[in-house]
């Protein structure tokens, strides 16, 4: 007798297993429902809905040869049973039944020979008073993506906050202030945006490319309110007020681990379905995947969550193949990660320095500025990696970029990404072996730049200048206990030097032997060059003249400038 | 007692061994001496001088930052003693000393610490009459490099003739025809361009690519004699006479060994000098590295040969570390790749289908066509895949692609080829984390899908038509035995069936249950969509119904239009 599958949630995870499973085993019965009338859709296209790139709802929802995924969709093409406007409301795991409520109203019972949880998540909301005032929205469906449309095609949406500075929130911002010219506000509550995904100096060269598109940020700040009256007017932090016709909040998502637990199943606080490789729940016959489970962290071994379509996709995968009798694994993953800031990229894997330390590593991010393809080749920008290393073990834990959209990074992102769950070392990526030619990578690429920099570093020969401690140099300069050595070129440096002449001075690299009684033996020396190399260099020939107080400003000038520092 | 060091050749490997060695211990003597009187260049950018993207020779030799590496720049900015123009002519092992002859043919021994040698490779030369005519030339070294960009400059030269169908003959394609509007033609031994690199359905697809330019080929067919009075004035192939006034000759590098096997060293046969991880040759005062060392090939566990100058440059950073008694290693390289063919590129990493099979793997080569982002963001494009896989074990031997330049092929071929070294299966590329948003990748991305073909293919539910296969079909479409079934809408697939109404046939996915019948069972079917995904839905459909005979064509329409299938 042909067995019956019934999946709970028809976005990402639940749509793939289910049409997986029914690939394998045609004969058998698919039930895919889902509480919302929209299914199978890309919801992480939603900013690019928004912001018009994307110009009608169905393509989020159509293949990529254009056919609507709707239930004649997957009747016809799939041999799976949607039912959209149908909500799960209890599992009889005894009976092996779910109680479901149709659009109508009326409920009846589903049995099941196997059962997935595709659930999904739900957007947090902060417990403050205004929540509920029009025009306050989250983005974690579609529902609420095309009632934010209306919203902003109407043209009387002038000013918006974005509460969180996360995936989400960057990208509605750019979508608002890009493409409707919307006055765009965030607000976030860390002192830095993407907190947790990248230091704080990948951030600031974000940060600061969004800001010279015209995005306004409020760092270190919480929201206390949302003022209006019918409709929202003003957003209070603790801070300021600002005013807004338009809210976002994007605080984060929650998984929706309810259903599961109240059928007995094993779930993690914070409501985390818990499953295993074959993503099993703790019930072998039903199984969960998306965005409401927690899978393994493959860097530090933990359970981690990562609520990504890409990850869904795969799990649903894994899942329907498991149905169908097969052993099918999911490991984990390394939360790799992408985020287009208008011509701008945030990349990356694993863990940051920040993360890391709150592991327990002994963690340190080095960073390195490079061309992302060979220098003397006419196309090419220059890019920034940061790795992220333990210490005593010289292992990588993570690795983060930032760079243009269309540059190298995201390709070097992802080249150290894919090894992360093979518990590289610094000399590994050292030696990493991205293909090269000219129009790609350079022979001595960024990606092993950046290794060799943070084995100079774990060996002791090169002492970086992080961001906050050229910083607090450069804010403190007229207190003399610091001195700037510019090793670039003089027609670079010069100008410097005429400005801030007690405190700046030029000595091109090549001319450092000749004149190291120049060179100050009572300060603390921050070195400086365009991307690091030959202030790295300058400190390894100053430390062989017993002058060993030196920093070498990590990814140079380019860096700070990438920042917004201006001299 | 300081040591002193002496580096025999100053491209790639010997300058970047010196350099870093000198960083790690200031007071040892380094010499580098190389037989040509320009150092330390790009060669691999030659290709770009040639064209005109590098408008100087002197960006080649030049650092990131302007400064030429000249014998100055050697001793003022890195302490290296450079000495170009100086020819090594004997080891003396036992003394530890190198006879040299200078620039004013004098004689000298130089003693030795330590010596590298990085003696590079030449170019092959073939064994036919008329190689040593003016205009005939290699591209092995700048100068050389030099000496045709003289000649092309001159306005001269109107029809050119490559020999070889490698790297270098295809980037010299391209310079010549793109830039100076030569004609120019490719003469290739074997039936496939980049032989040994993809397969030949990405060799087509390439090579379509630069015909579409304007670069002609002539594959199988090997050179017989090079004809002309004092400069050249045609190529003779076994099969025609080709009219040319530039000749390339581009059939391969063999590395510079003779220095080493003189001197007692072990060479394996072939002039590869034989090193440990270490970078040691069999004697462990004397390391090699770049263009004339044999390393292990990380796929196969058997020696490899790679001459790149990326790879020369991590060499060379080992050689320094472990001369100046550090411990690295250098473990070998799977041969990663990358090419731009005007505006479209090839990469990859690993064994083809057809390396593999020599190797004495049971392999087969999967490909895969997708759009690089999301297929609802705007800006995407069709990329494709080829996972190379070895039936029994499931494990993944290779990667290779092609594309655009610009595209999402060249980040997907190194997130797998990183991973190479580690042996993973199908199911961990199937799972492979690409950090993903719609801008940089889809949900199901690519290199998951190229994947879950894979498995697929091994599993037994999904058997694709080849290049090979389709076209044995399609030229043979009159005989009665083959019918196409077109599983696209119907819009797209009509006109095929109204042009060919007795072998094409449309039938949309979504109909084909409700059709069935229609489908002839005496048939050897051909399934066609516009990438492979709906063609290979309707073989698994088709399987349910007892109907067995069926291909479904890999990357689909798509894949057969680039390269070059007209219908």
């Amino acid at each position: 007798m042909s067995q019956r599958v019934v999946v709970i949630g028809a976005v990402a995870a639940g749509s793939k297993a289910a049409c997986r499973f029914k690939r394998l085993c045609q004969d058998a019965e698919v039930l895919l429902i889902d509480a919302d009338e929209y299914i199978s859709y890309g919801g992480c296209g939603i900013p690019y809905y928004i912001s018009g790139d994307v110009s009608d709802e169905k393509e989020l929802r159509s293949t990529s040869f254009h056919m609507v995924r709707d239930e004649q969709f997957f009747r016809q093409d799939k041999g799976v049973e949607a039912m959209p406007g149908t909500r799960a409301l209890s599992i009889d795991r005894k009976n092996r039944t779910v109680r479901i409520q149709k659009r109508d109203g009326g409920q009846t019972d589903l049995s099941y020979d196997k059962l997935m949880l595709a659930t999904g998540a739900r957007a947090k909301k902060m417990p403050i008073a205004g929540m509920d005032l029009d025009n306050v929205f989250s983005v974690a469906s579609l529902q609420q993506a095309l009632a934010i449309k209306e919203q902003i095609t109407t043209g009387r949406i002038e000013k918006a906050v974005i509460i969180g500075a996360g995936f989400i929130g960057l990208e509605m911002a750019e979508a608002l202030s890009d493409m409707w010219e919307i006055e765009t506000s965030v607000v976030e509550y860390c002192d830095q945006i993407m907190p947790g995904f990248v230091s704080k100096k990948l951030a600031q060269m974000a940060q600061h490319r969004m800001e010279e598109n015209g995005v306004t940020f409020y760092l270190g700040e919480s929201v206390e309110a949302i003022e209006g009256d019918v409709a929202v007017s003003a957003v209070k932090t603790g801070k300021r007020t600002l005013e807004a016709d338009l809210v976002i909040s994007a605080v984060g998502i929650a998984p929706n681990g309810d259903l599961a637990e109240a059928a007995g199943l094993e779930v993690a606080p914070g409501g985390f379905i818990v499953v295993n490789d074959r993503m099993q729940t703790s019930d072998s016959d039903i199984y969960a995947g998306g965005d409401c489970v927690q899978v393994t962290n493959l860097v530090t071994g933990k359970p981690g969550y990562y609520p990504l379509g890409s990850l869904a996709n795969r799990q649903g995968r894994v899942i329907g193949t498991n149905i169908a009798g097969g052993n099918a694994r999911f490991k984990g993953a390394v939360g790799s990660f992408s985020v287009k800031l208008f011509d701008g990229a945030l990349a990356g894997a694993g863990l940051t320095p920040e993360t890391a330390t709150r592991e327990g590593y002994d963690a340190v991010g080095i960073q390195a500025g490079q061309f992302d393809r060979a220098h003397f080749y006419p196309e090419k920008e220059i890019i920034f990696l940061e790795l992220v290393v333990d210490r005593e073990s010289r292992r990588v834990l993570g690795i983060q970029g930032f760079g243009g959209e269309a540059s190298g990074m995201y390709a070097r992102v992802n080249a150290v990404a894919t090894t992360l769950q093979y518990h590289p070392s610094v000399a590994d990526i050292s030696n990493l072996e991205l293909a090269y030619s000219p129009p790609f990578a350079s022979a001595m690429d960024i990606v092993n730049a950046v290794a060799n920099a943070a084995e100079n570093y774990l060996d002791g020969s090169y002492q970086p200048a992080y961001l906050e401690d050229f910083l607090e140099c450069w804010n403190n300069r007229d207190c003399g206990e610091y001195f700037f050595l510019d090793c670039r070129a003089e027609a670079d440096a010069k100008p410097f030097e005429e400005k801030h002449p007690d405190v700046w001075k030029s000595i091109p690299h090549d001319q450092l032997q000749a004149r190291i009684n120049e060179v100050p033996r009572d300060k603390k020396l921050v070195l400086v060059c365009n991307t690091g190399v030959r202030s790295y260099e300058a400190q390894v020939n100053l430390a062989a003249e017993g002058i060993r107080d030196t920093y070498s400003v990590e990814s140079g000038i380019a860096g700070l400038k990438e920042c917004g520092m201006r001299f």
